[in-house]
């Protein structure tokens, strides 16, 4: 059988369509920003899908899954007025992709999406309890309890990435202090990176550090450049505070993480593995995975996506 | 119908015959600390279980719930070396019971029978996600999500108490630093006003500071003096931290408190609430509700051991 898989981002809107042993067997792409009124996006959607299913003779789906920023799963739609994204108006995009395919049809934001492709298609298959965080310009999570989604009493759940790790800490575009977004984030390694640099007293000029990108302090720590091995340090000392709360919280059986940061490998996962044994409350420590997202490469937000309309 | 609840402290064991709209009809009491050996206690509790049912004509009972500290809910037993028990072999009484009445039997930790209590008979009737968060010797929590106890991956979920607030704070029992437990429970709220008393330069003796209660810290705040007041606004910021937090990983429709410390009344809630409301991450301000528990005085414990065999 096959579903269909819908990662909405910003700039692009990838489609897949994926058979249910997690192959993407084919893909359709539309530019997000060229839309500005919701029933033309909704109608471009609707033939992508239909023209990969006519490519393929397929009949009958077992369901469309979409991850979008703002995705709000109660409803089907992505909200109105969502950061980053041209069309201004509510999306009611589940309702109606239920009417042109008559199948099921789930919505929902792009970290939940993730942690159910981990859980349907990735290192979290068979587990019942498990957290994902995203990591990327901003710090995203999704939290399965006992198999399912957690949601929370109006859907807004899993707000992982502003848990406060350091209550007098960097100030958060949120209008708090100290979430661990403003550490674990792309942008907050870079601050890591620069604080590290000046803290050193490496000579650099305004124009390098402004220059600074997440990949470039990977790429460094992973070439064993001693500031970038200490914004490493710096992002997963903090990181590991915030994971032993949420672990003190739901007790999963594993944390997951994905996204361009991740992408530093052993820089990261070393030190927030090593941090993270020594954060934990004694009860756990030893008996919670820590790993990267075993799902990369450019099918993952499909997948993930997709997961959302699988049999759970 | 009727069921009973079993409350067991280091000290007594309360057992109470519960009407199922939340009545105790009738109690009996053990001395926790009279035993050594696990089967003479489990012999007392059902001979005191069957006085209960003799002396009301009760033939038939919903089920007994057990809250316990170290009660594991998997295996219905309190774990072998419970710190405060004289006892130190594991005690099975989940099946003991249940062989001996002939009817289901739950044993939980505390904190999650206080949970319960509150779902099935106080404040959190009717509600489907929600936290308890129980003030004492130490801070600890019961989660329902879904409508159901949250026990994670090994039946260790919902150590709040645990939730690092400061990382480089106050030096914990658990082993790290800044755990809410050291700023809310009844030694923390003591610790709080100590520091507000050396802070104000008030002429205090060694005795008089080792002297201090958590319930003669209470007393003074609504008596209205400043340095009491100074040590529940310190204690509510600490908590408010731990609560954003807690907020922002399951979306909540409310947290209770329970426990000694909110005998304190206005002077813990009134600044735990602003606190609350300025740390909570903008989707969730003024959407969940923080109060005490709705149970109040001995029956609590007892209605919560209860509820943990009612149908939910």
């Amino acid at each position: 059988m096959y579903s269909i898989g819908i990662d909405i981002g910003a700039t692009n809107t990838d489609l897949g369509l994926v058979r249910n042993d997690g192959t993407v067997i084919d893909r359709e792409r539309l530019s997000t920003q060229q839309y500005d009124k919701a029933e033309n996006y909704i109608a471009d959607i609707t033939s992508a899908i239909q023209q990969l299913l006519t490519r393929h003779d397929v009949t009958a789906l077992d369901g469309i899954g979409i991850g979008a920023p703002n995705g709000n799963h109660l409803t089907g739609c992505i909200e109105a007025n969502t950061a980053n994204l041209r069309i201004k108006e509510q999306i009611p995009l589940g309702r109606a992709l239920e009417e042109a395919f008559g199948t099921r049809v789930r919505l929902d934001n792009d970290a939940n999406a993730a942690a159910l492709g981990e859980m349907v298609y990735g290192g979290a298959k068979g587990m019942r309890n498990f957290i994902m965080l995203t990591l990327g310009t901003g710090v995203g999570s999704g939290i399965v309890i006992d198999g399912k989604l957690l949601h929370g009493t109006h859907g807004a759940a899993g707000e992982l990435g502003h848990a406060i790790v350091s209550p007098n800490g960097r100030a958060c575009s949120c209008g708090r202090k100290g979430c661990i977004e403003m550490y674990a984030s792309a942008r907050g390694i870079c601050q890591n990176y620069i604080e590290a640099l000046e803290a050193s007293g490496r000579n650099t000029t305004e124009e390098e550090r402004e220059a600074v990108t997440c990949q470039f302090v990977g790429e460094s720590a992973n070439a064993g450049d001693p500031v970038a091995r200490k914004a490493y340090d710096t992002t997963a000392y903090w990181l590991s505070i915030a994971l032993a709360n949420a672990a003190a919280f739901s007790e999963p059986e594993a944390i997951f993480l994905m996204g361009g940061p991740t992408r530093a490998g052993e820089a990261l996962l070393s030190p927030l593995q090593k941090y993270f044994e020594e954060n934990l409350l004694f009860l756990y420590k030893g008996k919670i995975k820590l790993q990267f997202s075993t799902l990369t490469g450019n099918d993952t937000a499909i997948l993930g996506a997709a997961a959302l309309s699988a049999e759970l």
